[in-house]
């Protein structure tokens, strides 16, 4: 596949895909792999997820903002990672425009719950790979 | 769910799994995840891919062995991260054992193949989460 081939599947992947892979680094230097639902996208450059501010994965962004989010399709052997740094984002703004109203399962308080926060992942690479084949990505 | 319970599901979310998120630290301190098939699992603790000598997990792993491996059910909104280390064997006896026909595929000159080697993940922590349920197991 050419890059631009690469690119146009990489972006139908995420735009299927309603979970996405978060790899951090935890306080010990070891990886961490969690699942959590894709909230919203832009490109494959930027990807928002909401959680819960006294999470494992929030404390070790604070610690270590390096990661990676991993786009997947066992079906189809197809693999997009983008690695870049995520930070934690509480300002009512940009909780506003994330807040879904199923969230509130989640913070029965609210968009203004103060335990409600957006995870805000910038890719800086990316990689797609599909069985084999395995191409570079400009982000 | 008790921990006892916690197990159980742990087990049986990583019997019905084909694939299986490995995670990495690359050599500029990032997480890396890739999806892998799983050849064979012993309880929680051992997990065993196979893999070609020359991919980019295998180079990172000899640079850093901590690695963690992720199993996850985004239907039933179960996920077992597993942290430990993770080795890499080229002896002839563990590639027989791991040996599959199908892997023909990917190896041409069959089990002896130089470029065919065992990934040897073992687990020292785990945690299971469910949901908003989430408990620390052993493995």
């Amino acid at each position: 596949v050419t890059k631009e081939e690469a690119v146009g599947l990489a972006l139908s992947l995420v735009g299927r895909s309603e979970v996405a892979m978060l790899g951090t680094v935890n306080a010990d230097g070891y990886p961490n792999i969690k699942a959590l639902s894709k909230v919203a996208t832009e490109g494959i450059k930027d990807v928002w997820f909401v959680t819960h501010v006294r999470t494992r994965r929030v404390a070790q962004l604070r610690n270590d903002a390096r990661a990676c989010v991993y786009f997947v399709d066992p079906a189809k052997f197809q693999g997009l990672m983008v690695v870049g740094s995520a930070e934690i984002h509480q300002d009512a703004a940009i909780k506003r425009r994330m807040w879904q109203p199923q969230f509130e399962h989640y913070f029965p308080l609210g968009v203004d719950s103060p335990e409600y926060c957006v995870l805000h992942f910038k890719g800086e690479k990316a990689n797609f790979a599909w069985g084999l084949i395995n191409v570079d990505i400009d982000v």
